[in-house]
């Protein structure tokens, strides 16, 4: 694996619903005020190839067997890195990433249940050995993430934690997810130098707070500001 | 690496102009007189998705890096085997690939230059670890396929090989078709109980019989016609 040291890669990781985007935002923001060139992109996308990928991912969604998704979400990867990312990285912009490599370990590995070796091997090859400078992971428990959802279609919450009206599907759904967070959860603690782990549940502001604290223990940080 | 028994692979691998789709034609209807049930496919291709990723890789051929190109390549094999080549080989159908995994180690590994210990991870997560039962490699060198090409568009034949007018990019062209056919020999050599090399430059009737000689040293076309 190697840094791109000229630029700085920051990756958001998590659940959907643990407020990855909204935290993107903030933090571009933030980065654009103090003179910085703040690239942000979702995977997958970002090129016209990642985005026609991107498209038969979502159009043959419960169709593709797990390799070929593995295999598809890493050739949008691939693209993106070499097209874009590693040219931004080399004009010294900062990259702000909503997933990258991590979730395809958390949810292809432990949530597909693929093997990690092969996902490593995967993923070394479609990052051509990028590694982000920091990864921040906003951790919540799936279970809170359904909640969430059913908060913004405004259905009820009278009932507790244990006795959400679920379907066969949503439970299924529930325990893939429940498997992505451990995967995320050792993740963490395979490299903490590069992870942050933040509680998804602490308050939009709160959250941005950290990240900034955390954002400014780095070199790159000052050098720009100094 | 697994071999589905209960059906037949085969494969036919050489570069573009060698004969391939002629004799795969051929040895489909000599099959089918002889009882069996004969699935022929080509690659990348075969299922909805895989028919998407063909067509994202020429629409976007000159833009696609290597390594997305091969991603690309193996996601499409992943779902085309996954979803119809195993479920044929366990109905006992035989099966005919014009081009398979050989391809991506010839044109992907000695043609790109990618890794060959990089091709053979991905190309055996793709093909969920089937190996053909035979390969015909249709041996033709890159020079006498332009020549056909050139015949097919009525070009004038009156130059000698080293003499073809040839601009930058058809030399380059060239050289890649070099590299390929390096990979297939190389292949040849590695594993010749599977592969059955034949000289692309004999006659279409020719090349027919041998096939239909070599098939006929199989079990499996006796196990049928007995």
């Amino acid at each position: 694996m190697q840094k791109t040291q000229d630029g700085f890669l920051i990756t958001f990781e998590g659940i959907d619903g643990s407020g990855k985007s909204t935290q993107i935002k903030l933090l571009k923001d933030f980065l654009q005020s103090r003179g910085f060139e703040v690239l942000s992109l979702r995977e997958p996308g970002g090129v016209p190839v990642a985005e026609q990928i991107r498209a038969i991912l979502l159009e043959n969604k419960n169709e593709i067997n797990p390799i070929a998704e593995l295999l598809l979400f890493s050739a949008s990867r691939a693209a993106l890195v070499q097209a874009v990312i590693i040219p931004a990285l080399e004009q010294r912009q900062v990259v702000v990433l909503d997933r990258f490599y991590d979730s395809t370990v958390a949810y292809q590995g432990y949530g597909r249940g693929i093997s990690l070796e092969r996902i490593h091997q995967i993923n070394e090859i479609a990052s051509f050995g990028l590694l982000p400078n920091l990864t921040f992971y906003f951790d919540l428990q799936p279970e809170d993430a359904l909640l969430r959802k059913f908060s913004e279609k405004s259905l009820p919450l009278s009932f507790k934690d244990n006795e959400i009206p679920l379907d066969r599907m949503e439970r299924a759904g529930l325990e893939f997810f429940q498997r992505v967070r451990t995967g995320y959860k050792e993740l963490v603690q395979t490299a903490p130098e590069r992870f942050y782990e933040i509680d998804a549940l602490c308050s939009i502001s709160e959250i941005h707070q950290k990240v900034v604290e955390r954002i400014k223990t780095h070199d790159f940080f000052h050098a720009k500001t100094a």
